[in-house]
């Protein structure tokens, strides 16, 4: 018995190509609808089957959906809802797969008064975008964390948790406020970090680019890969998720001076606890099977 | 023709190690004797068979080589230097793998005064350490950076490269404070920031430790690998390497704190137009071999 018969996707990059994918792949009796604002995309959705049908406007995509995920930035989660507004059946359940979750629940609960909401954000992704990056496996083991508001339809939200776990992601449920601060440390602190350190990197005189790439096994290279992440996305994600963002910041920069003091001072004590320190957080990473245990990511040394 | 015949390494770790493993492979007539501080180590290396010999002092290890290679922390390279001064043969070439170069060689200098000294910098590693986490492959396709004085003897840097070539890397040649410059930004700083944030994450009251590690697949983990590495290692790199890793740390301070005004004012143009900037560099990375071309650097999503 599938929790939902009719799926309506809306925004086919790399996430909503990867959900159409798993639909496809786990409910293959599901029939799925989707759009996205994008003629090019639209026209490669098509061009790989990702869905049944896929609509010239969101509207069109939503009529006769009993689940619709919105897959845009979170930025245009807000528009996006008004958009199908007129379109969407009363008894449909609306989700999103939004980085930040306060901000986004607002904006679709005033677009869309009367309709059962349930937020959903899947930890899940890769650094590339666009419906050919999507794959049916993404979220295979990966946390999709749901944020319903207090009042939400029960019902609905196991429907929800159960479309995810078919998909094979673990699901939690919380509070969006603090959804919005684990994701801040999680995620969203880290592509900040990852963008600003690539970009000091990009605009050094002394130090030149290509001297930056040849050598970028030493640790730098890391770090490119989130910081190739979608730019539109991420610079929703940011604006949508200020305060929690900021919070984190300040902290971090606070032990970033703390180490440079450290460092300045010859106070070698102080680095070898805190190196010491963060090693048990990767092992711990690692056997909850959240990342590869094979050293260096499994990259290939032949 | 071998461009050294008998190869002694002193510290077996994951550096040490994998040169042993790597001269074994490549260079199976070399004669190879190592030594390690740490008796268990030495223990270790013997059961692995890592060397013709183990011996129990340094002195020992290098008393009949060609080269000897120090595979310390470099805060231990000038006493080491000095423990091996007595029995280090008049024709025999130093070198060392050192993460920092000027004070490294220097140090070296003043315990040798009289020796041929070609330090040497293999970039290249993992996040594990010690002697059973090396593997002969390490250095394929990685550069290692010869940094010798100006009045090196050319045709023992011709020898070291040699050598470094042999066991598959790249070799470039600079001077030492270049050196320290440019891996101040592609590898110590990463470092330093990755060790923080992991810190950061792991002191927070409002998030828990386990719900840092569940949605760690946001972008936090992949700052966890290179936390990982050697404590005693890289507190004697920050230390050794000082002022170009303040200069750098305070390069990325005001970059993060540009970044940081452009979100609280919602400045969403600036944040996108770095995000935009930052895809290249992986590209390149990518393109000249320093990186895994697949997405979310090859992670199995199974």
């Amino acid at each position: 018995m599938l929790p939902f018969a009719r799926i309506s996707i809306i925004g086919l990059g790399l996430i909503g190509s990867s959900i159409a994918r798993a639909v496809r792949q786990y409910m293959p009796t599901a029939r799925l609808t989707g759009h996205d604002a994008d003629p090019a995309v639209r026209d490669t959705a098509k061009r790989l089957d990702l869905c049944d049908d896929v609509t010239d406007t969101p509207g069109a995509a939503v009529i006769d959906a009993d689940l619709v995920i919105l897959c845009v930035p979170v930025g245009a989660m807000g528009a996006l809802a008004e958009a199908i507004a007129a379109d969407l059946p009363a008894d449909a359940v609306v989700s999103d797969v939004g980085s930040s979750k306060a901000g986004v629940a607002a904006a679709l609960k005033a677009a869309l008064p009367h309709a059962t909401i349930i937020p959903a954000h899947p930890v899940a992704g890769t650094e590339n975008s666009g419906p050919e990056a999507g794959f049916a496996t993404l979220f295979q083991k990966r946390w999709c964390i749901l944020t319903p508001a207090d009042d939400a339809d029960a019902a609905a939200v196991a429907r929800v948790e159960a479309f995810w776990r078919a998909l094979g992601a673990n699901v939690e449920t919380m509070a969006p406020d603090h959804h919005d601060l684990v994701l801040a440390v999680t995620s969203h602190l880290p592509h900040l970090i990852a963008y600003t350190i690539v970009g000091t990197a990009s605009d050094l005189e002394a130090v030149t680019r290509s001297e930056v790439i040849k050598y970028s096994a030493g640790g730098f290279r890391d770090f490119t890969r989130i910081a190739a992440s979608d730019p539109v996305m991420w610079r929703d994600v940011f604006i949508a998720n200020k305060d929690a963002v900021l919070d984190m910041l300040q902290r971090f920069s606070e032990d970033l001076t703390a180490l440079q003091r450290a460092i300045r001072w010859g106070d070698g004590d102080a680095l070898h606890d805190l190196f010491s320190r963060t090693r048990a957080i990767r092992r711990s990473i690692i056997e909850e099977g959240q990342d590869d245990e094979r050293p260096d990511f499994g990259r290939s040394h032949e």
